[in-house]
């Protein structure tokens, strides 16, 4: 079946590049070490900073946020460091297994893939380490393959009651740009981020933005690194400039796509985010499904899990999704493989790209044979009829 | 209000230009006298003929659709001869009143603008023309401000029954690669056509298709004419060459967007549109409103006319839907206006952008006060469920 | 032969449109009635005017300059109506062409191709026409097919010492832009532009600017019109709007070859042209060649023309050229074919762009056997060292 | 001063993104867990092989070529290995630093920035290392920062001759896709590359090419590496995948400059880079100036660096050709620094475009008061009047 019209990409994240930002990245290549390049690069290392709440130097990298994690790693911990971190899905899981190799002590607490991070439990386990054994707490914001948003000012309060020294690390790939987000007011050490999500951007930044205290660990950190190595990095854009080959066209959209968050207003996009995510609770839960986040307060704005009934595969309700209508979801990873799929609402985004998805959604899931309510569109509707 | 995401183009027309086809225009200028030129020249004059339905030549002009409604008067008529034309709506009257601004006696059946050409009228105009003075009967295939389609077919059948000598000439412009139509078999002697609707591109390419007796007849015309005068451009063509400087980067375009045709299949293009139509009538239907076209083997695959209630004013629903939720729809145009507004559902075009766009208008209506039932998304989605 | 690199794209026009108009013109179609739509609409509108030297309206075509020529003559001229042309190469040729086929009455004073219009030859043919025959006096400015620049403020003179009211109509397709124009001082009445030289776009766009006598003119000219009518279009301007369907993405880019013309500076920009006029006037010397252009008020500062020696062919070498160092160039037109090639050095360009040029053709002469001097190339460069 | 025309970006990287390169990245992004970036993945996977002369897997990161320096490294090494590295210039001394900061023993030849590596002096050393300390050997195939290339052939002979097991890396970043380069052939082990230069894509790709007996050392590498592991990359791209986002839009535009490589044919690529590269020196020794590389046999075919008189510092003279004719040129780097500046004739480029480069060069060292002999250019020309 030829596909006709618009894709509809709603994983959640790679986004839709708007073609304002495709536009700007389709510009001749130009002199990186030129006064040309330095104009753009000061502007992208100034504007990168407020999307991250942070007055203080963002690093980035020509990487996937993969990298960014490793970067965070590596600037700031020694060889069997131990690390705290928390089973909140597949990709945290993944973080950790990085810690692994690169050679960290890593403590897991378990989870069951549908809450956040438990901040009292932060507060106990730092309590407990009476050694001041943990160097680093690793928080996932918002875990992309579940949609459940962990609290973050809240584990900084835990980490602060008990006087822990301990780095807060937090990974928001898929919040950045997309669900409120402070650096700065809530003392996170390290913010790990990549530009494919509510940055609209194609995948190939990664970013870290860096606390005083952060920069301080970096001159101690023992693990091996060069690529990464912040310090040469933050030198080199002082002037403007960076130690190795910038990506000079993802720098181009991202002036562009900076430039995108300040015309509508950070604030504006997070109330976005939020009203999308809304109203796509109100359309799964109409259809008669079950949302996977099970804590009201952590919500995810970028994206929602949906649990399929038990005698369906979510990833053949996406097959016939993907043929018959022309979307992408993302599907369950790790071991929520074929129970559970995810829809994007995060990035460059409106009612009607959301109402398309969800309508998209409700037939496919009908065309698959899972029984749903009709009136599930509805419900969604009327809550974009208000602001 | 900030706009994001991807603005609903849901006029009849220009329509969205599929990002391939942008891509394609985005080239670099070449040589218009080169070899390189001529290859591309040769494709897009012998591609557009199956898009009309013909195996004869198609001339291609830099200008609009309404360029190419003169091309066709000129090229065909003398000062003075009669055509007879049918008030079907806006446009046919627009095309009325160029015949008139040239010279020729312009015959108009009256209309209500909810119907086609009544083929019926046609033979009984023809017949009662003993003297032949009718040299030209001027058609609308698909009125583009009111979302009727003439039966093109039957009028050549009624013409055919007179045994009256003239010209069929028919304006495809909202038709054309979007509802079926066969220049060759329904013995049309002008098509007139324009690339910014189901051909997917910008505005700026104006087309006429051309039978044998139409190129006769131009051999006796004697309305004045150089630019439109199909003669040399003929001869031109016929070694890949334009007379004077054709519009380059729209020729890419429409080099790509005939690939995109042939990929998809004509008659899946035309399925695809009917669908689309269908399903936008089961919605307005179903929220309790009236379609404009008023006779059911006229419903157009291109566009919806919806009648709104007499107490409220189609430009402010309009206008509130463009504003809340990033939409254009078509405008009522002349004596409609106010009293209607129209739905585009042509060109690149899909399912789910279709369901973002009846949902954009379902939720526009409520917010502007206007009483809907809420289940007419439900029965165009019902549709869409099916092939 | 595979051609790598840029294509060098050295004919007088279509031009290249520079990458930063291609990318504004590879953006989503948008609603041609709508509020966006009229504040570009807006800006190119009033944009267009100090490129023509012009406070007064500017008509914009979806066509080519071809349309614009037959809009100067059917708004302002009437059947039988004497127009007096100047054989002053084959564009001006083309041009009669088109008024004798529109029914005027095409007085043509003979030429060598070499010259430009003679002003004293205007005057004694305006004193020698005591009737007041002659409606319009015909000018190209700047001879596309030759590289001759007629002095259309010393023909404004040769009327006025006349006294005789016949309109000035001139053509500067190939000029606009690219060389000092002035429609309102030089009291110019209708001023034919196109869109693919000077204006740095693809082709596909057609302009008029208008004196208030022309347009006095149109009110009683009976040559038959309605796409070209410059009424309607004039009213609907006024208002943002354009009464049939523009040529959207061509005024995208119109709006930002505008806005690079501002920011250089109309003065810099036609200073630039005569810079790279005398630079490849000293090649083409230096090489030993003819420059076609025969006297020295008129040089063009948009294209050059070299006289071949008589024993090759401009073609063949033309043909070299362009398979052996990927660039095109211009051939000689009508009877200067075979006899001519035609540099052309207009737009957006530059000195190692007009280097890069003069390079290839000093090797391609070479390569097609034509004895060339090679301190031609330096000749030039020696003039590109100063401002 | 304002700018007209392309900029012509002669510094020996990155290169000129072709507009075909970059209208294919100007394409929306898609779901990079799809299909349709399965089948992008394989055409890339396999297609990246030839260009770099090798049979076997190609790694490709998301990162610059500095990342993939790293991987090269990290992947094949333990901390306290000594590798023998050779100081041909900058980018060698930079790798040289890399290694040394990821806790390897560097044994650093000395060198004059002049010549490439020394094949005996390799051999010399390997001998030597009776103990077989030396893991790897370190060559940069094309130093970027002198115009030397070293002879990679004849170092592998010498490592063969003394029956050494050293793995060989090669850095290819600035020869890939320019220079005749024979991964398997010449039996390396890793070579390393990047997107920007003979690849024709903006920056932000890095490429390892892996032997088998690097594969093999990988398994006992102790470095520590997550990212940069070949492992993970090398399992899921045989599924067409990639263990972390891939770079989606450079993968569209490696897809596209892959076809232009292939459609010029490699061969044809790297006799034009030296063809090039010759008229170039010619054009350097005709002005009286000196060569950086010393030895016949090192000159490179992608840059050539050019030594400034004693009494004129050649960042003045660089940004003379910059302000005055648009051209960037690559400054000398490291302690060559205001002595060399260099001409990058590399990429997507051809005859026309070199000339314009050369104009420019002898212009602007003119300018800036350099006195050179202007016949310099035509000895160029004369070159590139020949096949």
């Amino acid at each position: 079946m030829t596909h006709t019209g618009r894709h509809f990409l709603q994983i959640p994240g790679p986004t839709n590049t708007p073609d304002r930002v495709l536009r700007a990245m389709a510009a001749p290549t130009l002199d990186h070490r030129g006064p040309e390049f330095a104009e753009l690069a000061g502007e992208v290392i100034d504007g990168i900073r407020p999307v991250f709440g942070t007055t203080r130097p963002v690093v980035i990298y020509p990487s996937s946020g993969t990298g960014a994690w490793e970067a965070a790693l590596v600037n700031t911990l020694s060889p069997g460091d131990r690390v705290l971190c928390f089973e909140t899905g597949h990709f945290a899981t993944l973080w950790q297994e990085m810690a692994r190799n690169l050679g960290l002590d890593v403590q897991v607490i378990p989870g069951d893939w549908r809450h956040g991070v438990d901040p009292q439990r932060v507060a106990d386990e730092l309590t407990a380490d009476t050694e001041r054994a943990v160097k680093a707490v690793l928080v996932v914001h918002n875990e992309t393959s579940t949609g459940v948003t962990s609290r973050v000012a809240e584990v900084r309060e835990a980490i602060d009651s008990t006087g822990h020294p301990a780095l807060l690390l937090v990974d928001t790939i898929s919040s950045l740009g997309s669900i409120d987000y402070r650096h700065d007011e809530w003392g996170v050490d390290v913010t790990v981020g990549g530009s494919q999500k509510g940055l609209m951007l194609p995948p190939g930044l990664g970013f870290n933005a860096v606390s005083e205290k952060a920069l301080e660990a970096s001159e101690t950190a023992k693990l091996s690194r060069s690529f990464w190595d912040w310090r040469p990095i933050l030198a080199a854009n002082e002037k403007g400039a960076f130690p190795y080959t910038p990506a000079t066209h993802l720098l181009y959209g991202l002036r562009e796509a900076l430039l995108m968050l300040q015309e509508e207003g950070l604030p504006n996009v997070f109330a976005r985010h939020q009203r999308h995510a809304e109203a796509t609770r109100l359309a799964v839960r109409g259809w008669g499904l079950e949302v996977l986040c099970a804590d009201e307060r952590e919500h995810s704005g970028s994206l929602t899990g949906v649990i399929v009934p038990a005698d369906h595969d979510a990833d053949k309700i996406r097959a016939v999704i993907l043929d018959q209508y022309n979307m992408s979801l993302g599907a369950g990873l790790g071991k929520l493989a074929g129970r559970v799929f995810r829809i994007g609402h995060l990035g460059d985004f409106n009612d009607l790209m959301l109402a398309g998805t969800l309508a998209g959604v409700q037939m496919g899931l009908s065309v698959a044979g899972v029984p749903v309510d009709p009136s599930g569109i509805n419900a969604a509707l009327q809550r974009l009829q208000l602001p």
